[in-house]
């Protein structure tokens, strides 16, 4: 058999070199810190269950036949409301709902990147963007980051260098670095959007896992007061990380035009996202459990979040630095030993019996090998003090 | 504001031609044979009720979490089964899940389709797929067919003039030809494929939908028997037609290359379809009520096909032609009159109460503005008639 020929884009990108790590995790004994799972035990399994009874119940036909490409429109109205207690203003026919908000950033792709076009993202930033982006023939610039997220000077320079067809960032507790973008530093890409007329995707999957005050608002919120930045503005949503991510739905919101092409391209992507999943998902915001169940999840992932710094700080000492999460799922570190290679400590590590994610792969370009991302989402105090103990050369 | 940049493979589609038809749909007296959609009114509302409560009470925190990208172990084992019964031989490992088959012929595009690339696909064909390749900047060829499918003679020379990526064919039932591809031009399709080396892309949603006896095994379960022809084919699977659009659960079976491909790129597009939605096709599936929801579903539509057609005839006589389908939900007829032209004759019908899609749409080349076509799924038996009596001038 000759190979068969597959289009010339697949070149673009490799399968994920964490996989192999992944791959071990099933080991037995292994204490896993690398996943980007929220917890299982803490979803509000019980709500979810009526919630999914009532939308089989009260209209089944309509549950089970096709539905609208751009949502099911009891979710559409109940996320519009949700984003509004959020600050955001957005009317039910301003979102699409997607099939996680890994669909919408596909669908973002698809809609606006021509094989070439340069597109900025951080460094470090979400692998299957990087992924999904390079599929559609982008060419991705990383903008350098700290704790409190993307420095918008050097952003500045590197959109007017570059003029990228968009900018791709997570504000708040970003995956993998944790960093929440400054207030400040908010307004600025605002500005940015408006002024160099440059779309700003803002995907926000983390932002309800705050541990002790709220984040700024996000760009969507903040961008009613910076004039002509709305235009220029996509925002992300997702319940994966605040109740499921496995009835996978996500929305987008975004300028008409934009949001008409996404919609366009999703009817022949999936035609629409499973209805059961929207209108279980609209029941369940309708029952109002989501502010309790978050109120569960807040103060545990803040604990674990406390006790895996305590314990790298404990264990590692100098030999690790990184910043304290306000809030999300990980803590990104940095080896600090000259030519430290946290590939090498990950294989190390696995032998020892703890994984964790080297961070070269988050890198669109010029990775830094020395970097690593702890996840104390999916384990308890316990597990988390003897995964970093093993940690110990 | 200036215009957003999209990507230059916007361009390659428009909002679909008959969507305005659709919008016309919900006007109050509208008879409705234009829709694509099963009859919710036969869907087996109890049992997938019953299903989804044991996939949200056996294992709910798998349920809710994320999940594998190739599909639901459980559900996969399942479909593995289910083609089984109809003949084709497939491990679970052999086939991923999609969200809907659309999601699959997605998956097919972005994998195969480099732009420029030749794509052949029956003429008609279904919309849907027409602008799904587009998405991807294939250069698509109609092969021509009649009531028994492709003709196999005319694909062969476009085979060898075009040298295409792939060949999309709907060879049960087709939407919107109602064509069934004989047994002979199957093993032939068959041949094809593996002494030209070119992918076969077998979509099956309606093969179920048989009115009196079932039709020819499909190409998968015909590809064993036909040395080398197997490597070559790719089958699209669905639950939409037989249990529920409304979950969007589909399925890929292809050659492992293949298959790993579109397993990456589905990962970077909705990361898994919805295990709520996959967990409760599993379930059902494994209740066996299948066979029986079917046995209610084809006498049902075996006789709203049958007074359509005797409709038609008693109504338009010889103004019309048209081959009474074998099972499936469409009719696809012709005006005979010269230059009859099926989308003037839409816009009339709409005028006096019933509605029906032109069918020159559904050419990806050379569209024959005579044709149109008729869904009876959805209608009554009294719908039908006051349907077509509407029809006479």
């Amino acid at each position: 058999m000759t190979p068969i020929p597959f289009a010339s884009r697949m070149n673009n990108v490799e399968t994920s070199a964490i996989r192999e790590i992944f791959k071990v995790l099933g080991r037995p004994g292994i204490i896993s810190l690398a996943g980007g799972f929220p917890d299982s035990a803490l979803f509000d399994v019980e709500g979810i269950r009526e919630a999914a009874q009532l939308a089989l119940t009260k209209n089944p036909g309509a549950v089970l036949q096709y539905g609208a490409t751009e949502g099911w429109d009891a979710l559409r109205e109940q996320l519009a409301l949700y984003m509004a207690g959020k600050g955001a203003s957005v009317k039910a026919s301003q979102l699409i709902t997607t099939t996680g908000s890994q669909q919408a950033l596909d669908l973002i792709g698809k809609t606006m990147i021509s094989p070439g076009d340069k597109v900025i993202v951080e460094a470090p930033t979400f692998l299957a963007t990087i992924q999904c982006f390079r599929l559609y023939g982008a060419d991705l610039i990383g903008a350098p980051i700290d704790a409190d997220g993307v420095k918008v000077d050097e952003l500045e320079k590197l959109i007017v260098a570059h003029r990228p067809k968009l900018i791709y960032l997570i504000p708040t507790f970003g995956n993998p670095s944790g960093a929440m973008l400054s207030l400040e530093r908010r307004k600025r890409v605002l500005e940015l959007a408006a002024q160099h007329q440059v779309l700003v995707v803002e995907d926000d999957p983390y932002g309800e896992l705050y541990f002790n005050e709220p984040p700024p608002p996000s760009l969507l919120a903040l961008s009613d007061s910076v004039p002509g930045s709305r235009d220029w503005l996509a925002h992300c949503g997702s319940l994966s990380k605040v109740m499921s991510p496995g009835l996978r739905v996500g929305w987008l919101i975004a300028h008409p035009d934009l949001l008409g092409k996404a919609n366009m391209c999703k009817q022949f992507s999936d035609a629409h996202t499973s209805n059961l999943s929207q209108a279980t998902a609209a029941e369940y915001l309708q029952m109002n459990r989501m502010a309790a169940a978050l109120a569960r999840v807040r103060p545990a992932y803040a604990e674990r979040a406390a006790a895996l710094c305590s314990n790298l700080k404990k264990v590692l000492g100098d030999g690790i630095s990184f910043s304290a999460p306000r809030g999300g799922m990980f803590v990104w570190a940095r080896l600090t030993a000259p030519g430290a290679d946290a590939r090498e400590f990950a294989k190390q590590a696995i032998e020892r019996g703890v994984a964790f994610i080297p961070g070269s792969p988050f890198f669109a370009t010029a990775p830094d090998h020395a970097t690593l991302r702890f996840s104390f989402a999916t384990s308890d105090i316990a597990k988390i003090e003897e995964g970093v103990a093993r940690l110990k050369s």
